[in-house]
């Protein structure tokens, strides 16, 4: 087994039908996605444009989410805070998420064997799937507007860190990078997530309360998959 | 004080007059034009294609170095293993050199305030020369074939926690992960750069000891810039 890094989209290699991918947005489309399906929501499909998003959230009858400059979209149901899709909103729910950066991600993703979403949330989860199944791992950091992101990086030095252990993974370079800003924040990723380009953004903003929620490591231990219809899913 | 880090010339932004940039290739070739440039070489000239170097060194009645999967071109008097350049060989003399990665770096550098050339030899002797003419820095990492590669970044996250200290310089969060990555290796460079992209092609053709040459940290305390002919030189 073998586990890259791809530090930004840009950066990640053409689509291979042998490798599994994982996509990552700490702050906060992929926790945003695990916090929704792990509140009950049936699926949450990510959308381009915003109004791409509302069109397919009205033609689904489903909750429609995202942000544009950390901020919902006028007439947006919920912005892209985790807290806010708990389970009085989302259970049994389809969910349109449009956001800035993890789309592009999602795009780089598609081609690859699988499509998961990982976050901070259900690293160690993610991992153990992968390593169940054992096939070469992309991790795939959606980075901020082309630049790499440090909440992502860490979130991918996690996950690479947990399948060197599980399946012996040998890391790439771009993986060595990331478990090694992972190990030197571990016992204070909220200090990290703070000081990242997206951290300090969301600080601008008032939103400090969702670098907290987005750094607890492992709290929702569930493994998200995209289907065939392109809508990620509680992996059974 | 800001310091910024593109993890491959790729992840660069647009040029910048006010800003410093410094092109960093550790395997190998700003660790060889460091060491070229101690044993007394004029000037060390990048050159694009194997062609246009060869008639650039004979124009120049420089000695012509680099590497083509790593071995020295056909007709080339040096390739680029930094113990090549001696003394005997480079005083006083000009050096074109021809690499694989590390002029993509170059170009990409071009147009910024000031362009250096560091890697682990010249580290510290680097970073106090920027740090004694504050300006924006951006580590410029070469990779390998637009790749990661762990040399480099090791190398930008030296530079980068020196420039905390000497300067308070704020890192970035690509510095943050080079400084992550430094700090985990600093205790086994040479372990460090055996795994690396880089060091593996080498260690597979035979090259071990330029793995060794090249993590000396501060081996070789002289500061390199490139003039506005294109030639690298040694400040004064």
């Amino acid at each position: 087994m073998r586990v890259d890094v791809a530090l930004t989209p840009a950066l990640a290699p053409p689509p291979d039908p042998a490798r599994d991918v994982v996509v990552i947005d700490v702050l906060r489309a992929t926790s945003t996605m695990v916090q929704a399906l792990a509140s009950g929501a049936t699926g949450v499909e990510p959308a381009g444009s915003i109004e791409e998003a509302a069109a397919r959230a009205r033609a689904l009858g489903a909750l429609l989410g995202g942000e544009r400059e950390g901020l919902p979209p006028p007439g947006y149901d919920l912005g892209n805070s985790p807290r806010e899709y708990d389970a009085a909103r989302c259970a049994g729910r389809m969910v349109v998420l449009s956001t800035t950066n993890g789309t592009q991600a999602v795009l780089a993703a598609r081609g690859h064997r699988r499509v998961l979403a990982a976050s901070l949330l259900n690293a160690e989860a993610t991992a153990r799937a992968l390593a169940a199944a054992p096939a070469e791992v992309l991790l795939l950091c959606s980075g901020s507007r082309g630049f790499v992101a440090a909440d992502d990086v860490a979130a991918a030095g996690c996950l690479a860190g947990h399948l060197a252990l599980l399946a012996g993974a040998e890391p790439g370079d771009a993986a060595r990078v990331a478990i090694a800003l992972f190990d030197a924040w571990r016992h204070d990723l909220p200090g990290l997530l703070r000081r990242s380009i997206s951290g300090r953004r969301l600080l601008g903003i008032g939103l400090e309360r969702d670098i907290l929620d987005c750094a607890r490591v492992d709290a929702l231990p569930l493994v998200v998959e995209l289907d065939r219809q392109g809508v990620f899913r509680k992996a059974v």
